[in-house]
């Protein structure tokens, strides 16, 4: 549940631009890395002093730090100082309770969005926010712990893959947000295989459990809705060809990944249907199976209440009963009952009952 | 399921333009076919080799290749290469997950829409994408598998019926697009009928298939949905007057076939809003049947059950019951029991239970 | 149900402007009058042959052409190749699956509404198709069959009453909406009746017909929507000051019958709302009257099912039970019996059940 | 019901412009009232000929004629062609069918709003149609029946208390439509009331009678909602800074009413949502009900029918039952009994029954 | 309920800008406080009479005047007079049932927002209203009674934290707005956690207490949105840069808390999504709860009922019965029933009913 809302509640009362940690400490330790690449060279290194990437970012070369780790607001502010971020997006950075969104500042774009993985075991997905500001030659990126999703983004720059070397800082931005939302497509499949599941129980056996796993699912697919949804607004205003950091020739990719946030919100609405037609069936399911258990118990107590009377009233003791002296009175008894079981027969099979 | 999500996982980590044909191979080997054709003349050809077409892509008649599959990722290169198509467009040919779009490139317009059938006996509507490149003279038509629905396009072009031949390139994608809709009413008339012979049997006779019946339909139906709804966008966006591909010749037909569009989009959420409808009904129905089981055994139960005390009574072994030694004791007891039947009838008559 | 989609499967493969007849001919032959006037004089003449109505095309006069009956094929493209008309709106005139539209073309303007009348008996609203050629002295309508609903237009321009003869065309085609918009506020008044009408019914003594009555009552007010809605907005395109055809006198009247058009949709859309609202209700009385009979089985049963068990242990045939050698035994056992009851009684009383 | 639709049957084929009265006279007499006023003075007058009142028209005081019945067509028309009133107008406003609505023509401003009143007795909200005609220096305003919801206003003038003597007639216009949406809050504090009655109905003692009830509210609510909802547009249009008839310093005085309309819509909604909850907490109230009966039919079934049928087995008539002879016999079976529903009793504990 | 309509009915007939306090007195006596800063100093006093402050005005420091207490309706009309306050700004000010809205005069801005508290032992949401007039260089905020939520501000003022001192009266406005709102953040968290407890509560072990937990837990949450939906576009208002109170500075934070806004209303429409989805669980509970009623007693009575009649037949008191006689008889009886209780077991098994 937490997930759905920002635990803000900490930084009431602190003055707007304050760095207050948000969200869970995912990583002991805040890692920082660097690439700078153009064309014709790559540098890549580890980076122990923040100080050391000051100077690159005048550089005409394309500077990509990316900081693994929020929680230092120390670091956190060095680095706002020197890349002239502003206090509200050093604030963003570090409470990772935010929509995904975009910003512009005089000096640099701010985007955030989210990375998503589906804990199978949990059912849940979870949720970790990823922060960019992109400045005219350099790209920084913070993640709230480690990941390996951008390693394929690495490798390519490093064996200058692709278009990823030739073109600029924006392309790089592009980049890391469609291996981002890439992302997204696993995680449909991954919701797309466990709904078929669900879907053959409910139908073939559903127990007490099918439906708090589908109040499950729906939940799960309401905190997705909510962590994408925003994103297809924050590429469409990046496909307007208005932002300074942005060049036409990146936009035609950006259009690409904005196409692909509109797929998955599609799909997000489909599974949505699907899962409400689910319960559906279930209720519908639930019905029937009861209609089945009245339908025998009524049978049989319908069958055997009134032969269990006929049967009383030959055990009565009344001095005075011909048919019991009968010397087929017995036989007779067998008759009625007979007779009996017939008729209720009859009027199940025209009811349709059996 | 599956049909509902882009199965693009396989993709992940790959750089944009990396074209990997993601979708099921429908046909085994890829047929290129060509027309080429102006008002004065029509050359038609199998083209056993891509290049025999490249000559043709300057000249000003219409020139129409068509592809019939779309997993020779090779083949995709060299068109692109020759056609000057952009490596975005080439991944969305090949990866068969797209929605319906319209995308503007410097030299040509990209237009994907899905020619749909529907599968009668497995109840399932299938989708296959059409991917269409349209230049100024060439238009090139890309299907995941040889498919009948463009010979009677063809069969106009080549009798010379209809306008086709006196029109540009840009008609002869009209009409393409305008034997995909058309197709789409097939498959609505075919829906209906379904939702009709469902219906009878709904309100008939219902068991517990017909309810996953209706989901099932109602699944094929957000399905459907899911494929159509895009693409009257896609042709309002080829009506508005501005694109260069375009003339204004055609754009009057392209009206038409937008109109068939929303005219198509309007009957599926009537057909929505009638199976939403059914569930109700299914529902009541079983809740009927449930109620009259239950007044049944209820009518029966309250009938007998005193009887059987009443019966029960004077079954007892007490010494001293003076009842039993009665001359008409017997004949009493079975005056009660007319009684307290009628009492019952005069009760339930009043509560108009039958 | 077929009303609902657009039986169009006739035409696939045909080339676009090819006239196929879909629909049902609802009339075996085609009748045309004319009615020619301006203020001073009146002609209004039965026509034998098309070709008589030609020369009135290009005269100042208001020509009025009614056609009754549009299968005729060959008398469409006569009519078409006088009157300039584009192959695509004879296509839609003849096809009477369009949806209510407006459309612009360079020398007229072809509008498509819908005439409904709702048969009561079958409680089945019925649709044709009216079409509107308006060019700059002529109008031409095009009705599946004969009706009387331009009867008192008929009238009004022979006696000269109103404004009619002293305008224009555009406000003969004006005055033709209106009849069949006015008629449309008949429909919900008979809609209005019946679900007046059900709802009593519902609330009084529902049986299981009247679920199926008031999914039949839903039907048609999606179908009755279907056929409306769009009108909305034809004529909201209609009252923007920019068509040539109509002048700023007729836009007057035009904004009054797009407000009448509002008007019913909101109509609609309420009357929608309450069938909804009916069904709970519906739904609602089932499960009281499923609570009633269940009550009534629960008390009879619970009274006597442990009044027979008393009777049962003292209709044993043990050696040894003191009780039935007891002089006072049999009354005792009433007293238990008159015990028990009391007890039930104060606990159903205290339940409420009764 | 028919308060729903417009019953304009009655007008079908008569031309546009004619005058029919459309609803129920509500007053016998038509009264006619001026009051003419400015900064310096006042008069005010009841008017016997409506000749009287022509001569005012052209002065520049502000003057007031509000006409209370609408059924006299004759003064209708006089009106009408004294103050330059276009047919279409004068018929809507004896039509009482309108929704809320705003014209603008070239001499006056046209306005129709509801005066609502909640007959609380019925249960029923009514509705009589204000229509308001503003001219330059002149308001006519037209309605159904003498009402005393304008007196306020009167007053005001008279005793020159508060703005309005000082401002133009457009503040007049404002004032009455205030006094209108004032009088709404009044029906939504009556409607919040009921339904917070309701509620304590439905959470404590709900009978078969409270769905009606409910439903009765659910339908008052669509009404109220279909004659409030489009005045909203229409303060929003006259809040636009672009009606000559309206000043700019009365336009702060109309976005505030326009804001008490959006209050007004918005409360409106949150009254359905309310009702829409209160159905679910009936349903489900209704379905506890029924498991409670259920749950106490099934322990006294369960533990009786097995111990009857211990009774019925030593009812036996069997020559040889060893049981039977037994010197504890009829003990034995009092203990197998209390085994029996001690067992029964630890069940129903452990499935927490009761 | 009376939390959602206006009690403005004490208002009827009163002309417009009439001061009427409107909403519980929630304090007995009003108290005023000034706080006048800028870079350089500051002056912080209470206020004993409100004439102290009125040479402020004009004085090109930050003016903060904060009222407590809204009932004082002859000391809102002093300052109106002295700060050219329009008189429906002051009658909105004391009339508590505003809606969120920003209404700019020409002289200053009107803020009206919600300050909201969660009274957790009532588990109601409590709502204040805070009005801000902000001028050039003074702010009067309006509050029904006095609250700590500001003290955090005063502090920072106090203090020179942060940049509130070097900013103008415009960023103290965002300041007060910001403080609302993150209490929003707070009220959220505290929903957030009692949705929880009931999610567990109702797949646990939900009792008939549960649904109407759950209802009002809707009816705080619909409340809850009526009061911030509206601040949503009061903030998108104020980030427009068209206000001339508005700095080009301050306006990068009113984006912040705009941003924030957003957030919340997302939180609360997941909120509702998944209060919606509980409902459906509960329901699915109850019928699973209700099934597993019926089974045992259609087990129990399926089972005992055939057997009674069994031992009933042998109760009777026929005189030619000749299993009565038999050696073996009452063995032979034993054995029927065993054979019954196995046909019934593998029945019940073959249904999967135990």
């Amino acid at each position: 549940m937490s997930r759905f809302y920002n635990r803000s509640s900490g930084k009431i009362g602190l003055p707007p631009g304050t760095m207050v940690h948000i969200g869970d400490t995912k990583t002991g330790q805040t890692t920082i890395s660097l690439i700078d690449y153009d064309k014709d060279g790559l540098k890549e290194t580890p980076v122990e002093n923040i100080a050391d990437v000051f100077p690159l970012k005048d550089e005409p070369t394309v500077t990509w730090i990316n900081i693994d780790g929020i929680h230092d607001i120390h670091l956190m502010e060095r680095i706002g100082q020197h890349f002239n971020i502003h206090p509200l997006t050093l604030e963003d950075i570090v409470n990772t309770g935010q929509r995904p969104k975009i910003e512009e500042f005089d000096d640099y774009l701010f985007i955030v969005c989210k990375m998503l993985t589906y804990d199978q075991e949990a059912g849940k997905v979870k949720s970790e926010q990823l922060s960019l500001v992109l400045g005219d030659t350099f790209l920084i990126s913070f993640q709230e712990m480690a990941g390996d999703i951008f390693n394929p983004v690495r490798e390519r720059i490093r064996k200058a893959k692709g278009r990823v070397r030739s073109m600029g800082v924006d392309y790089l931005c592009y980049t890391l947000i469609d291996a981002v939302v890439d992302h997204y497509f696993l995680i449909l499949e991954q919701f797309g295989e466990a709904i078929e599941t669900l879907e053959e129980v409910i139908v073939d056996k559903p127990d007490p459990d099918t439906i708090s796993e589908l109040h499950h699912m729906k939940r799960e697919m309401i905190f997705l809705r909510k962590q994408i949804w925003p994103l297809r607004d924050v590429l469409g205003r990046m496909t307007k060809n208005d932002i300074s950091q942005i060049t036409d020739k990146t936009n035609i990719y950006l259009r690409d990944v904005h196409d692909h946030a509109i797929q998955i919100i599609d799909t997000i609405e489909s599974m949505r249907d699907l899962l409400a037609g689910m319960l559906d069936i279930y209720l519908s399911t639930q019905s029937n199976h009861m209609n089945e258990v009245m339908k025998v118990l009524t049978i049989i107590a319908t069958l055997f209440i009134p032969l269990s009377f006929v049967a009383g009233v030959y055990g009565m003791n009344f001095k005075f009963m011909p048919e019991l002296d009968w010397r087929w009175g017995y036989l007779m008894f067998w008759g009625i009952i007979g007779f009996m079981v017939l008729g209720m027969f009859v009027y199940f099979r025209r009811k349709k009952w059996f």
